[in-house]
């Protein structure tokens, strides 16, 4: 059979580990042809690709981002998308496509399996926030940058007896800050699934520099918002002058610390770090094997479906089920956490 | 409630952290006291213990080893064991245990639990081989440091063009080995669980070196055996002449590989390094987790379970369910490895 | 002898390894006594210590920040600040005072020397714009950091194709931006030193995207100012609107890139990471032998000295030495660089 | 000018990125042209090149190993090795060679410059026992990892009170096992250059384990030898079995101490991990000067010549400064560590 290849979204470390275990497992095992499209759904609209096999996937599995580009094109905003797409699989003889991308990518692949182009789905997003599958890989990668910063923050904070706010990623979502503030021994943690009280902020801050030793590190979500309902610009959005900005919540909250404390405070924001570089051997093992598992259906030809990690299994589900709804993060998950708030 | 807390067994990445979840929360929500006994079960044995409270437990969560430090004494093998516990116990007041520790020490906490002494169990094994709960933590500390080994090492064996054998740890089961050489693109990965032939190791070997542009890395867990029936000592037993021996079947391997191959060939063998350190921030989560769901079971009074990771979720099993037997790479997982040999 | 020690400034990877050996050899070898005065000046001038032995050194070498605390006071600002520190001395039957800081720290230990007042300087800065001596512990701890980041950017620029410009510390002197954008294999290197053409910055970014592989990365000292003198506030600055500014000049220039070349340009401010954590073994070894030699020269009464690192020697050099002029980055320097541009 | 580069020796973190400074200096600086010889003095004898441009050194800065891989070949060794190098030259109209390499390779360097063939060399040796420079690239990494792993002992030691031997690369120089040692907190360093008193070691190791809290970590070099005479086999020798032999000194320095403390006692061999994977960017920015400093040498035509750090510069010396003599530990450095023993 031969088989198309794309990368769509933002960028995630373990994407060149999936495409490398559907290359080596259908050109071995099975025998199949592959071809690589290029910058995501772009690439089977303008046919654009090129051939993939067993060299072009050598020494690609510890390597960050995707050999494959990725881009955020959207056939269905795109004027005969869909035709296009048909068209660039029949010229090219491909006979299924595996899509590896998150919501965006894989409601393409839901949409266009419904009229008849065979798409086999693999869940991608460092936030986590998809449905049907425990994790996604890339989350473990953000969360351990995300950590060996706020490891490293601590001893500023402590020496200078400051606040410090770490803006992680998570629009949506409040996964990476969870476990990263779980991890980092965060004094306060903040997602977007729960508006957050300030005055609790600051009475977590103020118990906190009341021990003397230690020194407040918060950590929050770019999407948590606070309950008092003040508006603040997003990390990433414009602002009135037209400047992007750069550190959202994070600074706001930092600002806002240090006036009622009266305790210099910081906002550090990760931003592209956590998205980029080399994959944790967790998401190395996930990405494989979501790979592995990938070209089985798509060998199998069992359309419309995506591979979901499920305890220590990997299964088969209905792309809709990922993309039915952001999976978040439950509040008894959050309660866990607030045990070390302060 | 007053409860003691002890680890026992080897050192492992998280122990730490779970204490440290206990006592802040057993402090802060429950209003519980603790004490710490020292060297696992030897502690309340011989009543040698220490107060534990929030200030003993701060810093701690990402520092390898365990404050408490660990031994392997078991209560049944020392006259009067149990009996010194006990009086250890309603000396000091004491209402509830919680064990952290591996398949000894569990099984310890089973016995006592029988015999009216009320234990919580946490499980600990780096080789991720206890029964009931999906992973336990340490495990991803261990592939990691093992990973980034098996990372530094392709470069010396592509530029010598030589075969390298790594050897991790996994007596009984091939956990480590197997996540560590999918993460690390191994060659060949061999797991106790699944007696090897060593002339199809020896093929692999062969067609890696025929690419040129690359050379073998041999992943092999300490308790791999041939099937040929050839007696290999294990790393860490004692030879002929009283020698503990360092590199067994790692070092084995790279002598009949260099014999049959004509290719220079060297063991490396990671060792200790795999159990100590800081650990990965999944190994932080869990630990933590296992720690506040741990209290949450003294609380409840709930002698005789142990907690286990199944999904995302934690959840109480009875402790004979982690111990009934090993838990082993099963067949299909090393097949899905399989994919990659060569 | 009694000696006080104290750090100064801000915090820096290091301190830590400077205090574990001035004690370590100062009681072993020399038998003294030592006071650890808190939070820099403000200890000798309001009397603030505590007993520093083995004991309370021990486990601190790896760690960062400094157990001692840190602040900017400056005892020339405080009224009778000499005098304070005089009494300190006095009551306390100190003979000499190790001051571990940067220009600021080590200007008042000048000072105090030609008063009368017995002190021995050790230079840190993670600047490494100190003079006399060829580098100061920090730098390689922060120029690692700033490269673990940039390494990890490259991926994500690649896979979208976009320009990413990384600011990293230095108001003054651009040594991490030079030092961390060579290892980094950055694509333009902006200093202070240097005001740079916006002009011939868009043509090497145009010329790396020209070559379709590869995306730019930019590393810029946040002191580094455009040749076109346009107004650029710098991170941490106020704004016209009392807000901290994160972000200064590097994410000018990625705004400047976007509207230039079309291409989605992004800004990563590394901020206080790259000060906090673990010392990298370079800046361990460096500070540990700095510490030893410091306290030889405190036990020769060798006052108004300082420690420096010329070759591989430790050397002592008179303080005004180091604190003369800053030690900026020479055109030769950056001309090595500029190879690598675009 | 058509210019031939190799690599000659072990594996070395930094060897491509002296290459890729090299070709990119050369190309676009000079105009210079370039082959890539293969695997060290085989190449040229062999007269087994390939074209090396700006587009084969794309990337490969943060590599470890070399792209033009290596080997021990000597040709001194070969019959008519020096003519066919010669031939080799001629028929490819190259007019310098660039030697990054060794005792051994240097060695080579100067006698076939002494016999008019032209060679500029680049020091190399992970060991740092080269002359006439201060620091050779590859040290600093194989230093860091060392201390990662001595790192994460130091918990395992501490959980199970028991000695750790911790052997490190160093057949005649101490250099790695010092500043590991130092870096990593050692209580004992052992090197080559000091025969060393097992009597000592004993004391050193009974007065850490009398503290209580921590354990010791010894940091051997596999050259160190006992005063005592004992005759160890080193690592990597054949014992009278013909067995390649893993863990010499170390292993027998813990045979030793268990013996004679009563402690359990363990000895890890890092072995190859030390010289392979990413260099750190101290070692990036070094190789990258010697490779800049290097191609102007050609450039300049002036044979004979090496290039070496001398402070903070890049200066160049006779190729046989380097190897006249072993650049071996000093007293002096032996003895500031030994503030730190027991």
């Amino acid at each position: 059979m031969h088989i198309g290849v794309l990368t769509g979204g933002g960028d995630c470390p373990g994407l060149n580990a999936v495409i490398r275990a559907i290359v080596r497992k259908g050109v071995s095992v099975y025998g199949h042809e592959f071809s690589g499209f290029r910058d995501g759904w772009r690439g089977p609209v303008e046919d654009d690709a090129r051939p993939l096999g067993i060299e072009q996937v050598r020494g690609i599995l510890p390597r960050g981002g995707t050999i494959l580009g990725s881009s955020r094109t959207n056939p269905y905003k795109v004027e005969y998308g869909v035709e296009k797409i048909r068209e660039t699989l029949e010229r090219r003889n491909i006979e299924s496509l595996i899509a590896i991308g998150g919501e965006d990518t894989l409601g393409v692949a839901k949409k266009l399996t419904d009229e008849g182009i065979p798409v086999v789905g693999v869940p991608k997003t460092i936030d986590n926030d998809l449905g049907a599958t425990d994790y996604t890989f890339g989350f473990d990668t953000a969360v351990t940058v995300a950590v060996e910063a706020i490891d490293r923050l601590h001893t500023t904070a402590e020496s200078h007896h400051r606040a410090l706010v770490v803006e992680v990623m998570g629009r949506h979502a409040g996964w990476i800050a969870l476990h990263s503030g779980l991890a980092g021994g965060a004094n306060v943690i903040l997602v977007p699934e729960l508006p957050f009280s300030l005055d609790d902020v600051i009475k977590h801050v103020e118990s906190r520099f009341a021990t003397q030793h230690y020194s407040p590190i918060l950590v929050v979500a770019e999407g948590a918002v606070p309950q008092e309902g003040a508006e603040v610009l997003k990390s990433g959005e414009l602002d009135a002058f037209g400047h992007v900005r750069l550190g959202g919540i994070g600074q706001w909250l930092a600002e806002r610390i240090e006036e009622r404390t009266g305790k210099e405070s910081r906002a550090v924001v990760l931003g592209h770090v956590q998205r980029g570089g080399s994959p944790t051997p967790f998401d190395r093992v996930l990405a494989t094997r979501f790979g592995l598992h990938a070209i089985d259906a798509a060998h199998e030809r069992d359309w419309g479906k995506m591979v979901a990690l499920q305890g220590t299994d990997i299964v088969r589900v209905p792309i809709e089920e990922a993309t039915r709804e952001l999976k978040t993060v439950p509040l008894s998950r959050y309660a866990e956490a607030e045990v070390f708030f302060g």
